[in-house]
């Protein structure tokens, strides 16, 4: 298989072999450009937003990322306006991870996309896939929330610090726990 | 509103504009601070603690946060002695958080005290408020917890690891859970 | 107690003295390599290996620890063949943690052996035990689980994302929650 036939059957949701050179060339080159991120001196502000806009698949004009931040490509993510993610989020994007305006994420956050098989004799030639995760607009993500491949998280929607998102969850709700359940409606 | 009023307002715990330029210039300046504290080396000990002393609002004779360490005022902090934070403690200050003499914190432990309004449409006009966190004496906290705004926990506390507290916890339990609850005493 | 003497009993699992000069000096020791690896450029894949080989107990031919990783004394983890650990990994190893072949770790998991007493006078003197955790063959934990001390986990298990292993687990399962429990059969 060929660089770009692995990486639109990553892409497509099959099942791929995440030991493709392809894939892992490209992991490593984000992963450089992570380390700079990291280590980079908070106040040049410049250089981070530099580093960052190369990183991310694509983000509008206001946009806050605080360090240190983790993902696997980068480019399959996608964040909308006056976005903030505090200490230490990871996305890890194998799938698109598609995130609306006003996306207020707490710290220590991880977004998942990435799905090994239940047996092992599949899962240990390194056979994986993913699944997208779809985030509104208007949402708050508590410090410390997982939010598992597949979910999408409608508008208007609250996450309770610690939750771990293992379903998709409609607009306009609060919700918290493992695995978190809807508490109450935001309106 | 100036910048004395603007703090003033925030460890009030009213509501206040979390863009104000004094706020956002103190949190610049600590996040250089834990920058030096967290790329230092482990062996220059006198190096970190003088940094985190400046940091931190006050502490006792004996105390040891180890690296990484987050926080972002720093200076609503107050621990007491024999204090000792392993890997990768985060503490969101923007409210007093007050921890007594010989509290053990495990590994990748939060402690939040920033709150956003429910409402999206006041939420993303950055207006937010905090309520303080209170930690009694002898007190351990298990890896991974996380603690929510305004809890008080009481003393001779044990808190299992990946607890997430969001109420007040009396002396003399241990606690568990999402959300967490206590179950047994701890004489 | 001498530095043999005070090593051997923290490793027979009986309560020691945390702060014995020499489990200090190791402790010390461990962190200044980490700090090493942690800020090592991720393109320098043998300076990391070297770096992380000679932290760990022991290790097989394939493996693959992604930066940050945080330890106490490292020569107490013992890794299998193909043992891949993603960003994050925290090993509290006061006694021995061994993995079998095949262990995928996602991001952000925690593997804790320390003990501290319940009781505040004892804890208080830096009192401690510890308990060994052992994962077998072909075992996925997914991120930021935690496991906690003397929990053994069998072969061919899935640790759901977000779980905290409380209590052994037998082989061929899924698990998942806080605590986690058993939902499903891998076969």
């Amino acid at each position: 298989m060929n660089d770009k036939e692995i990486w639109e059957r990553m892409m497509s949701g099959e099942i791929y072999d995440a030991t493709h050179p392809h894939l892992i060339q490209k992991l490593e080159k984000t992963r450089e450009l992570l380390y700079d991120f990291n280590n980079c001196r908070p106040s040049d502000a410049n250089r981070l937003k530099e580093i960052i806009s190369f990183v991310l698949g694509s983000h509008k004009k206001f946009f806050q990322i605080n360090q240190p931040f983790h993902c696997d490509y980068g480019e399959n993510i996608h964040i909308g306006n006056y976005f903030f993610a505090n200490f230490n989020l990871t996305i890890l994007d194998e799938a698109e991870v598609r995130i609306g305006d006003y996306c207020f994420i707490g710290p220590n956050v991880s977004i998942y996309t990435a799905c090994h098989p239940l047996d092992s004799e599949n899962r240990n030639k390194a056979l994986e896939w993913a699944e997208p995760v779809t985030i509104g607009n208007n949402v708050w993500i508590g410090g410390n929330t997982v939010i598992l491949p597949g979910v999408t998280i409608g508008n208007n929607v609250v996450v309770g610090a610690g939750s771990v998102v293992t379903k998709s969850i409609p607009d306009n709700v609060v919700i918290a726990g493992n695995p978190a359940k809807i508490i109450k409606q935001t309106d």
